[in-house]
């Protein structure tokens, strides 16, 4: 039975190109030191995951053993319809208007909002398509993208989001080059965006709708709309989707989580889907997993009715709040007196994006990541969050979250920090 | 805003090529009548599903708020360490041997054993590969493949599973044809096939993989196993898998499902990958969902630690067995009588595979099927589950499936379809 040498094992196209997130060698490296502060992964706070909620839910649900066995029988592909029917009624709500011509239909519930992300690359993308992204844009987006083959063009962004002269600029020149035809999408994390913290404003998701549209020529352009931190809001204004500006629903798609705003743990996101899209990839969904755990979503269904969820999520922006204020007083308190340190206050999410002086390095070929690491604070170097094209790297940027941190230990890691680059200065 | 044409929406090929199974169109023709009894869903029988089981587990896991609070986190992509060594340990007692060569670190949680088969087509497949298969296989399983553009090749099968010279004949006649580097894997439903019954015999195991072995001259051919029904075994012995019969464990992946021995409302399902190819497929899975959810795999793991699992799955045997006997007297008592009749009696499992006479076609172009439905019975026809390559279509065959209903039911359905077999005689 033994043979002695087989020949190589061949992966498929796909196989060869998924890799593991280039920043996963930095995180490795920083395992040796259990002292350590980390200030990057962007999980969320332990302490505010809703075992008292799950509690009320699984009790209820389990309280009729018929809806019990329900939710341990296979559901459907699409999700749980008392769910989406309680999701267009969310998204209605934050959008602060009727959707008449949106139906349930539309929506899906994947494995987190991620699942969600890479369907839409699946059915929208061939390789060597290209999607248009802020520059920083959501590093593991960029991993869905390369899985497919497809490219990320960075543009620019300012404390309102995507800059639309810049967004325009880039359709101009890929269309120049002949490229236009392979632009199938543009990517936003709208809401206190990962990595940047910054909020698209109402004025740019006007625009960013119309200039999709208009450069809608050979192919649509959809706009791929990640309102993962959505719920997750501080202070300012609660604005409405891109989804809601995009009047014939054919042009947003929207996707979101309920990582953040409840547990990663259940592992659900949801999103709407143009109808022309849906049957796509309700399709490609089918043959991978028949949908997402059917227990899971009779769980939050309940957590919905029983009223948990919204109180919940009053807790959530409270407590970030309370450490975002942590990070930027110590921002304030260390990073301040060094000169040429840059950031913006985020109105929401779990990030704080910091712009340093242009010689310092962040990055693995800098000296300041393994200094940090030996004074014990761990960050995501910034220019891991940047697309190869288009607007380019600044390897002089970092992302730090007050995420997982409780405020002591978020104050001591900016110090440390603080230290760090001060040496290096 | 609104413009009034946008151009058509472009699909990636991937999305073009994803399409609902043919057999949906049947299914929901049959929504009809509320009355009917389906013979058809391979889903598992509602009265079975462990809710007392998941109460224990759920208060067991919730009485630690911290391991809840843990559960409810990000788990890892591979899945949660506690688990995978409960599998491999469940492996090896299953298959009588310990592994000394196989790592946890081979073992991946999916979201189930679909996911497994999506993973392994994404990271081994290339648009124009093919797998060979027996004919009739697992039908999602060429929709699998359909979504990576490959192709399934059929090849005979008898009662003792596929057949090796059948299976020699294919390889050689691709290699004729200049498509042997083409084949990249063999899938076997090596326990109680889905949808014929039938198991692979201890020596047909050891010749398939020695055939793999032999066949890998210009790439490696893979073994797919695919062991979702393992757990259901009626009688009959009790075989080691595949995976045993490959001393090195670097052709037979083994893959499997939590769905069918406890609950497919938690969406779990296992495999074990070779070492070459464990990364491919882990860092795949971490782009499109970080790994499944992490709560239901705590769930499992107390459902083991409870020592719930094993007497679940032996009360799931007795039961399907009893159902199991329920079609085969009926099937002898109405079918019998028609000429030109046939089955086999399984071993394990949920299904019961009839062939009809030749002239009987059970599908779509056949008036079985519409009779069936109209005396009030639905089955699943057997010619969606041939490959359209290699061994041909038999248009004359059935799947019945006797997991979701009681025996009463199952008898007045096997009667129901010997009435409209009888009518076209």
């Amino acid at each position: 039975m033994k043979i002695k040498t087989l020949p190589a094992l061949a992966l498929s196209q796909r196989g060869k190109r998924s890799k593991l997130p280039p920043i996963s060698d930095l995180m490795t490296r920083a395992l040796g030191n259990p002292k350590l502060i980390s200030l990057a992964a962007g999980f969320v706070d332990q302490a505010t995951l809703p075992v008292a909620e799950m509690r009320k839910a699984f009790d209820a649900l389990w309280a009729d053993p018929d809806e019990a066995r329900q939710a341990l029988q296979y559901g459907t592909t699409e999700g749980h319809r008392p769910l989406r029917e309680k999701l267009l009624a969310h998204l209605q709500e934050g959008d602060g208007q009727t959707y008449q011509d949106v139906s349930i239909e539309q929506f899906v519930v994947t494995s987190g909002s991620n699942q969600q992300l890479h369907l839409i690359a699946d059915t929208l993308l061939d390789p060597g398509d290209m999607v248009i992204c802020t520059a920083p844009t959501y590093l593991v987006f960029m991993g869905v993208l390369e899985d497919v083959g497809a490219k990320a063009f960075g543009v620019d962004m300012d404390d309102a989001g995507m800059v639309p002269e810049s967004l325009e600029a880039a359709l101009e020149q890929l269309d120049a080059q002949g490229e236009l035809g392979r632009v199938k999408a543009i990517y936003l994390v709208s809401y206190y965006d990962n990595p940047s913290g910054m909020t698209t404003s109402v004025e740019r998701r006007q625009q960013i709708v119309e200039i999709a549209h208009r450069w809608s020529r050979e192919q649509r352009i959809h706009i791929i709309e990640d309102a993962a931190y959505r719920e997750l809001r501080f202070d300012g204004p609660d604005i409405p989707s891109t989804f809601s500006f995009d009047e014939d629903h054919e042009t947003v798609i929207y996707t979101t989580t309920f990582s953040k705003p409840f547990a990663p743990g259940i592992r659900l996101g949801w999103g709407v889907f143009p109808k022309e899209l849906i049957d796509a990839v309700t399709n490609l969904k089918g043959n991978i997993d028949f949908g997402s755990p059917n227990l899971n979503q009779h769980l939050l269904v309940k957590i919905m009715e029983l009223g948990l969820y919204e109180p919940h999520i009053e807790m959530l922006r409270k407590n970030y709040a309370r450490k975002k204020t942590a990070m930027v007083n110590a921002a304030d308190k260390y990073l301040r007196p060094l000169s040429g340190m840059s950031w913006f206050e985020p109105h929401g999410g779990l990030y704080l994006w910091l712009t340093l002086p242009e010689h310092i390095a962040a990055g693995p070929d800098g000296r300041l990541f393994d200094l940090a690491l030996e004074k014990g604070v761990l960050y995501v170097p910034g220019q891991y969050c940047f697309p190869e094209l288009g607007a380019g790297v600044k390897k002089n940027t970092i992302r730090l979250s007050f995420g997982v941190q409780e405020s002591d230990l978020i104050d001591k890691g900016v110090e440390l920090l603080a230290e760090a680059i001060g040496e290096l200065m």
